[in-house]
């Protein structure tokens, strides 16, 4: 691998996404991608007792679902990179007890998508592995009852507040073969921690929208691509709110972002019309993680997108430090998918 | 970097350590280990408001004079790889914010000391960076509020228990220039998910036994090298309890650990017949981070030490899910270090 500037990776040998899968709850399941998800729960709990046992059992679903759209069983797997909103990241690391292969636990909150992609892909192109599993998890009832109230309590929410997905995505990066088959990881920009200090857990675009803006920044600086050279850059969950201030904060950096389109995950994966209980739209790390790779790898594989740069972002935050009337630090992770390169 | 086996990447360039640091509170300043240190703070609140910012005060401090130990400043940190044992890992992203460079959160409990290590090593062997900082911290009254009792409450504990360490260890990682000077980074064993079904958040040591016995043993199969081939072989914080049990893991194996010296950085940083306080012994990302940084690294610029396994133990549990029942998820990884050998 080859660094760009400060903050990019180039991946030398262009590893590739083997498999991918996007597992979702019932309400992920109401809105515009649901034909594009391996598989929808009926209901939140998932027929466990717990909403953690739930958000474990849909993380373990969709690590079995990419073992098996990758064509691999679980002992050709060599790591898993995984993390999710939970303290102590518990989902993921019970995962990987099942997985049984060598992990390692990140955090990046709702960047945790990206990250996880990108360490993944390093180990892969820097001959650290041939299979290795990247993945992460949200559920609304797990993320709501730990960062604000239970949703059982009902409270009401700003006109600024996200929904939290309840998903899971997972992909196997493997080595390329040469064959130009395939969705190839091309680059990842690591973001900085930014900070605007919000203080308010229900502004979270806001709050997360410099932190995307820094990273597309720094990801042109890097790479000297402009924003044309991709078919659609999409960040994590900056929803309604955080996607236009994201917009204005490019623009005055100069970044010509209408040479393609800008969208957000948090805005692709429900209907706001019809599903008003979203309100600003989607957030958490199954948000970006389940557009990603249900939606959005298929649009590649279809031909309608050649090139994607996924910005997913993440609020660093607990409810301990926002309690303690700290801001909101957030980070954005870019990673840069490309189909019908040449690998090496 | 070259995979061995399944579990080791070897780092072909070997990576050096250009400087360390290792920073405790005044518990661990009274422990044999006090003149490796650093900087020792005289008490807990570290001139801070809450213990939550302590702890984060303790990690920007070691981050700071680690850098100032490798001689680089600010502007030259190209990375940071951090995690902690704070929900949400908030010490290490607000230690990242004030370093203001492209930031990977990690998590793996108590063996983020040597995940993040292995994974700065990785980044800076495969060409992504000259100057990676890894770095991780624990503060025993943040951590025991978290997942036991507050420490103003003075609860009895049982004689499994072991004393979380105020401490934050953190190095920056840079390219081996060739000169055969400072301590390389050799290899890493990235450890699998064990679970022994040990559901008492008062017996560490028993749950992380067999993950750290787990990892050395793949470490050797891997590698082809046996115990003697290391001048000492340390996990991270099995203390009393937990090492005559991984010691008696490795026996049933047949990996002759009688070869080397086989200790305990839980050990190490107080004394126990003294120290009654800490029972078992210490544990805490903190642990493995500042005797490796501090006591290990200056034995082996004195030539004490040459070859050292460092084998960082962690329990991957939360409050939550002990809670609701379930046992403690474990993991180990191993990081190689040698002083005085070849560099690419």
């Amino acid at each position: 691998m080859q660094q760009l500037g400060s903050q990019t990776w180039q991946f030398t040998t262009r590893p590739v996404i083997l498999g991918s899968s996007a597992v979702v709850g019932p309400e992920e399941g109401e809105g515009p991608l649901a034909a594009d998800f391996d598989f929808i729960y009926d209901t939140l709990k998932m027929g466990e007792k717990t909403w953690e046992k739930a958000e474990r059992t849909l993380f373990e679903k969709a690590s079995q679902l990419a073992l098996y759209n990758a064509g691999i069983d679980e002992k050709q797997l060599e790591f898993f990179v995984g993390g999710d909103l939970m303290n102590q990241i518990i989902s993921s690391s019970f995962a990987a007890r099942k997985l049984g292969v060598p992990y390692l636990g990140v955090f990046g909150a709702c960047s945790t998508s990206m990250e996880s992609l990108a360490i993944a892909s390093m180990i892969v192109d820097s001959g650290g592995s041939k299979y290795v599993l990247a993945g992460t998890s949200s559920h609304n009832c797990t993320v709501e009852k730990q960062f604000r109230y239970p949703t059982e309590y009902g409270s009401q929410k700003p006109p600024t507040a996200q929904y939290t997905v309840t998903g899971s995505g997972c992909a196997v990066i493997g080595k390329n073969d040469g064959s130009g088959k395939g969705v190839q990881v091309v680059s990842a920009t690591i973001g900085r921690v930014m900070d605007l200090d919000i203080t308010d857990p229900f502004n979270m675009g806001t709050a997360m929208a410099p932190a995307a803006a820094d990273t597309i920044t720094a990801h042109f600086r890097d790479t000297t691509l402009s924003p044309g050279y991709y078919d659609l850059i999409i960040t994590g969950d900056l929803a309604s709110v955080g996607l236009p201030i994201a917009k204005a904060l490019l623009a005055k950096e100069g970044i010509p972002m209408e040479q393609t389109k800008f969208d957000d995950c948090g805005l692709l994966i429900y209907d706001l019309d019809k599903q008003k209980y979203v309100i600003a739209g989607g957030s958490g790390c199954g948000c970006s993680a389940v557009v990603t790779y249900g939606h959005i790898l298929k649009r590649m594989k279809k031909g309608e997108l050649k090139r994607v740069l996924i910005v997913a972002t993440g609020a660093l935050l607990s409810p301990l430090s926002y309690q303690q009337g700290e801001s909101i630090p957030c980070v954005a992770h870019a990673v840069a998918l490309e189909i019908g390169g040449e690998g090496v």
